[in-house]
């Protein structure tokens, strides 16, 4: 209903995941996205609780790829970005030197080589030498206080990053220009018949413009509100509901 | 480090939740967002799985607020945002008709009232009555095979999405809640004096709602559009403006 557009090609890779539930977890965001491909480094054991949290997402759990190192799980792909919650506030560690999550899904919509999304461990994130592989760092701004989110959560906010710039949103059947004219019309009709201030009427029937520009109403809606102001304006006027 | 401004005055409120994993993984969350109102409606038990989840999030969890009815969880709040993984295709059922949460956090960045987000049950979401007193109904777009996220991830992104327009401010003047319910109050007023069908008062009484729930209006705006509606109805009823 509001995508038709294509996700860039993304692969999922966890890097030592301890909690099973989490990686169901993330199993579940993916089918959430429209994404396939998860990539397991030296997991725990993948079992009911995995499966359990995964949902619909089970198919993912089942194609999941196991490897030993974080090498093997991305060497097939072009662009390789880190996350973690860790940053720091010097420029000194470039390793650790983070890009906000919003602004890589921007740069990277529309890419079309693979991506691979790394997530590292609940308790150490990804070490060093893991870091030294990504081509970018990417970052979830969050609080000063307390920014590790939950493995889970991290992955689902990135996954709906990603989604938002490999899709266009559209609403379901948005009014088109004449019908939105036709109704600001009414709202005029309404201000003439009720004999508002003529000195304030074409900044309130801005005003009331903009505040439809707002709420950016649907075909139903603006008819709707079409009718209930042209009933009004017909009433004040002839005295009755149809001419 | 990339946010240092204020986030809008946000109380989380989660309807029925029955795991208290979740409730758990959301008050985690609320601590990654510096948010630390959480209401909850008629939840489950919550003990220890809830506590292992929250980590360093306990603090929202100790201070929660547990009512009987999404009512007493909102009351005090200016605009109630409901929340749902079920959307229509149609855009006559108003009621489930979203705007994206990007566009909602966008909309309500600054603001200076007390916003409610509501989360419906893991498995039935929101019932109808619950949805019916949403000001807006904000939507998270994803998967049209699997677009049901997991409760605790679609409360992680709609914060994410608070925390990200938190710093920026909005224009000022935001209407106050007797304002806005006394608007509403004379659109109710105006199909009423037009003889508007009864069987379609209610609902289309909810569609202007969620129309000015998009919109959020400002008290000049509110107090304008008040106005005329006021003058219309009381032109039908009693032949003239003023009483």
């Amino acid at each position: 209903m509001f995508c038709n557009g294509s996700m860039p090609d993304v692969r999922i890779v966890l890097v030592g995941p301890k909690f099973e539930g989490n990686i169901g977890a993330v199993a579940r965001s993916m089918a959430n996205f429209d994404l396939e491909e998860l990539y397991l480094v030296d997991p725990c054991a993948v079992g009911e609780e995995a499966y359990r949290r995964a949902k619909h997402g089970s198919d993912v759990l089942d194609r999941a790829v196991t490897v030993g190192t974080m090498d093997e799980a991305v060497e097939d792909c072009f662009l390789v970005a880190g996350t973690s919650g860790i940053t720091t506030k010097g420029d000194r560690n470039y390793t650790r030197l983070p890009i906000p999550m919003r602004e890589f899904a921007q740069q990277v919509s529309g890419y079309g080589e693979k991506i691979a999304l790394v997530f590292g461990r609940e308790d150490m994130g990804l070490f060093q030498e893991e870091l030294n592989k990504c081509d970018v760092f990417i970052h979830i701004p969050a609080s000063e206080k307390y920014p590790v989110l939950n493995l889970s959560h991290a992955a689902t906010v990135v996954m709906y990053e990603m989604f938002q710039y490999g899709h266009i949103n559209r609403r379901a059947e948005p009014a088109e220009r004449k019908e939105k004219e036709y109704m600001l019309g009414f709202f005029d009709d309404l201000m003439e018949a009720i004999d508002y201030p003529e000195h304030r009427r074409a900044d309130t029937s801005v005003m009331f413009r903009r505040m439809m520009g707002r709420s950016i109403p649907t075909k139903y809606e603006y008819n709707t509100i079409m009718g209930i102001f042209g009933d009004a304006s017909k009433i004040i006027k002839n005295g009755k509901k149809w001419e």
